[in-house]
């Protein structure tokens, strides 16, 4: 059923894809590179991957979300264990009863959008073009799969030596909690497969055409930083251009970061940077739990989760994590709107703006613009 | 082939099975009374319930450890739950893939001590005179089946919402970590099953005949306590007459308690407890996790774990668990050695001084009090 193969992914499309997914990670998501070093790897040994249309997932196949659970800083010391990864889904495959038939990523920001793929060649199991946030989000039960009603139990989590959990809740919220408790005791760096789901309720549930999305946001990026144009203009372009799903996108804010506050909490790590334009005369504040969450100019909201809020070095013309933040790098603020499937009322009571303690309706940036402008 | 159960308990001998089992917790354990509570409901259920003798436990048979995971004072606000414990039995059965043909104790200290018996009624399962410690410990590996080789995994921890978490570990403390933070993140009150054994196996490992040892010191100083005698004295007597297993047993100290610090700490009750005799010449210090693990008295070590160490209330003649410890209760210090399954070197290794970070080599309390009067 799953052979009708439509986006092809070489070794010269992973600087694209790398640089596509840390700007969709809105600053989290983990490392891209570490993913891409993986993947690259994998590609060596197997081949060039096919990734998969959703509308091509068959209705009754199983497909199974995979990725990397912990803190970004613990994946730069210890890479991703593929193998690991690969236990996890054999685990669940023998819970469920049925054969893996696709693997889909958690999210399309960060090192978790490539991890998917390289485990797809080395299993020799299709991999679709499509992820549960269209972006980077802290917590597994903010996907989409969970959020239009899937269910993210069993959580199969592995670590590098062999320990091994399998938790399980009717509560998505709950069921993270578990698996995450379980991932810090394992060293805040494990390996996991969740959310089985049938083909039929995947396509209705999931964000589609993420990895191309990245793939594409990022040519048109590096394509301009080549030839020395603005690679967030680019981006913005291409992105109001595309035929489907076409998004406003905007350069918010150009300046330097002029103080930055980590507080590593819990599992994660939250914080807050403050940007001062060059002549000294606007300001621009994001905070952020993993990834940036929201942005105020000169004291307003200029955009809201679940839009994309991605810091970018201005002399490099790349993504920088909310962790790579540091005082005095000069830097623009790059946003922009997150697909609808996102912008729900079902979607906003888990990602939007309350559902993080900010209280805000959320509006897209475009909204934003013009209220500050009126 | 579970069919010649040789010890019977009634309602009658419930209370003497409290004191016992409060007293073989070395202050710790959890408080027996609500496993009794729990216990006396299922035999009205139920009926009476056989303890095994371990040595007639068949070399083929499926034998599981059951009982609560969490804080002594969360069960005191909410009632360890049978029906959780039963899932867990239930999924660490599936998982095995072999019906499980008998249930044991991980400790014989406290709660722990009772909650199988209970869940043997309602599942018409036999449950064996027997368990993993002699005593409660704070830890899971700290289980003799683990001590002698036997693997505490799977791992199965159930909550009263139903959710769920098998944890697995070729290490069992690795493996006691896992289920420990899943059972903090359910609230630090859980329901386990774990240590699946094959009977021949068990057998080498378990410490035998805790079950009605408890009863039986209960029965010795309840006995004394009814006609006004000594209660630490009748239960002394009575370790020291048995046919099989004596053991030495002695009231260390006796005054009051001049100054208790508790601190709660990770998953652990830890402090210190300081009494002064009555004269105000003698001096005995206590150190707990969970349970009571060294005493010192005028400077000098008096009681090592794995010798089981317990304050009892002077005038109520009663254990008082590490939790209770008030400023000003007077009280004895009741100490008796540990069973020789606990004081071989590859136990002491898991169980003994050093292993809880004190720089002592295990003297049993005999031989300590030889030295201090030397």
């Amino acid at each position: 059923m799953l052979f009708n193969r439509n986006f092809k992914i070489t070794s010269d499309d992973l600087d694209q894809i790398v640089f596509g997914t840390a700007v969709l990670a809105s600053g989290g998501g983990g490392d891209p590179y570490i993913g891409s070093l993986i993947l690259r790897k994998a590609m060596k040994e197997h081949g060039d991957p096919y990734l998969l249309d959703p509308s091509r997932v068959s209705d009754n196949a199983l497909v199974v979300t995979v990725g990397a659970v912990g803190a970004a800083t613990v994946f730069k010391e210890r890479m991703p264990n593929l193998n690991a990864l690969a236990r996890a889904v054999a685990i669940l495959q023998r819970i469920v009863g049925h054969k893996v038939d696709a693997l889909v990523a958690a999210e399309a920001g960060g090192m978790n959008a490539l991890l998917p793929i390289a485990l797809g060649l080395r299993l020799n199991i299709p991999v679709i073009d499509a992820d549960g946030m269209g972006r980077a989000f802290p917590e597994g039960q903010m996907m989409t799969y969970g959020i239009y009603g899937g269910r993210a139990s069993p959580i199969v989590t592995v670590d590098d030596h062999g320990n091994l959990a399998v938790t399980d809740s009717e509560d998505n919220h709950e069921a993270e909690k578990l698996s995450r408790s379980v991932a810090t005791e394992m060293g805040n760096g494990a390996m996991a497969a969740c959310y089985p789901m049938k083909g039929k309720f995947f396509k209705s549930a999931c964000v589609r055409n993420t990895i191309s999305l990245a793939q594409e946001l990022g040519a048109a990026a590096l394509d301009a930083r080549r030839w020395k144009g603005d690679s967030n203009e680019a981006m913005i372009a291409y992105l109001a251009n595309r035929e489907k799903d076409p998004r406003y996108a905007k350069t918010l804010f150009a300046g330097k970061i002029a103080d930055v506050r980590h507080d590593v909490s819990g599992a994660f790590l939250r914080g807050e940077v403050k940007l001062e334009s060059n002549d000294g005369k606007h300001h621009c504040e994001i905070e952020f739990r993993n990834e940036n969450l929201i942005a105020h100019i000169d004291g307003k909201a200029a955009a809201l989760v679940p839009d994309i809020i991605t810091v970018m070095d201005a002399d490099r013309q790349a993504p920088i994590t909310t962790e790579n933040l540091r005082f005095g790098q000069r830097v623009t603020v790059f946003a922009m709107e997150a697909p609808p499937i996102l912008r729900t009322p079902q979607a906003l009571a888990v990602v939007g703006p309350r559902a993080f303690g900010y209280d805000y309706e959320y509006k897209p940036i475009s909204y934003l613009l013009k209220l500050a402008a009126a």
